[in-house]
């Protein structure tokens, strides 16, 4: 898996790939990153690669040129690009989208600065637009990478243990029962007595029944979603 | 305003503040940024900061001690620190609390790793437990530069441009319009012609209807929200 950041600060991206788990996955070549500055294809003078909004508005605008000719380039240098722009107008990125884009052989991440890009570039170019929440960022750059990172999660090999996937929050639309580590006892706080029983069927069922309380309490949108019989009966 | 990161690699956050907006805003000391390893906090011999889960399940968990340890160690060198942990869990993070937690003196950014922490710990220090989105990833750190850059840049003076503030996405829960800069016509692509006219009452007016069929489209959720007395009127 490759992934492409096209940014006008990469210099704020490349430290996130030094270390732990994805920085292993460089290692051993299984996900691979590059790098394209739309700085570098201006061909203003002066470099320049922002510009006032035609009729009007505060602040300026990611032009056309300089973007569109270094999505040109990542285009030309590599085959079957998928373009992903990040925008708080996107559809919501979620963990469905992050095992189904770690199937791509190479993603490409444009990034927004100031108050967003020319709307023909994406037009030209957006195989899909995400978002990653209801709040505004200063860019699109630690949004890409929220999004690299969680697809690369699913990319065969990055995690050392397979396992870790099948039991995490929202992989069954329900959010994961507490955890506990030793002590047993931590200042004066206890571990859930029966994790510490040892008997395994009935622990299951105990995480299970928090996970289900956590998810009604906290999000009761997907507790909806998993248990429409529960609410049925309710209703009755 | 201060943000202190808890983090195991804080390696991996430092490059975000060394470029652009957030870049300046520290130089003009109106954030400030420290990082705390949980690491430096371990008595284990080993500086060991993680352990297998108690009652069973795959991964490690981050360890109380180390943590609790950190954590209490910011506490004492802050006044006022209100402890944010990060967690597919949490509550979505929104525009709203950007603009609530940026009025704050000193916010500290717990970052899970592994499979998590220790219930215990958040139980302990946690004032609010935030979420970015339904999706997994390796770790708090990302989603965590994400808050301080959502929040920073409603610290005042943090951006040039106030008029920046108003405008933009969800500050009305209304996706903003397409925006177009120079040239007027790109590779074919026309900016909307209106646009061009510089009747500015008209612009707006346009730049309103687009920004309310944009959100229709896209986020029929927050349509909903702004559009009551539509509905209504479809319905009957």
């Amino acid at each position: 898996m490759k992934f492409s950041f096209v940014s006008l600060f990469p210099e704020l991206l490349c430290s996130y790939f030094d270390a732990s788990i994805l920085y292993r996955a460089i290692e051993k070549s299984l996900i691979s990153i590059d790098y394209v500055n739309p700085r570098d294809f201006s061909i203003d003078k002066h470099k320049r690669v922002d510009d006032y909004m035609i009729g009007g508005g505060a602040g300026l605008l990611m032009m056309a040129q300089p973007l569109n000719d270094a999505l040109t380039h990542v285009n030309f240098k590599n085959k079957a690009t998928h373009f992903i722009f990040l925008s708080p107008v996107g559809k919501k990125f979620k963990q469905n989208d992050a095992k189904r884009l770690a199937k791509k052989e190479h993603l490409c991440f444009v990034c927004g600065r100031y108050e967003g890009v020319d709307e023909r570039v994406i037009e030209t170019w957006a195989d899909e637009i995400f978002s990653i929440g209801d709040f505004i960022l200063t860019g699109g750059e630690v949004a890409s990478l929220c999004l690299a990172d969680a697809i690369s999660r699913n990319v065969n090999g990055v995690l050392g243990n397979i396992k870790s996937l099948d039991i995490e929050s929202f992989e069954n639309e329900i959010l994961e029962a507490p955890s506990f580590t030793k002590p047993n006892i931590f200042q004066g706080l206890e571990v859930v007595s029966e994790f510490l029983k040892g008997n395994h069927a009935n622990i299951r069922t105990l995480k299970k029944t928090m996970a289900l309380c956590k998810t009604r309490y906290f999000r009761p949108d997907l507790y909806q979603k998993i248990m429409p019989k529960t609410k049925e009966t309710h209703e009755k």
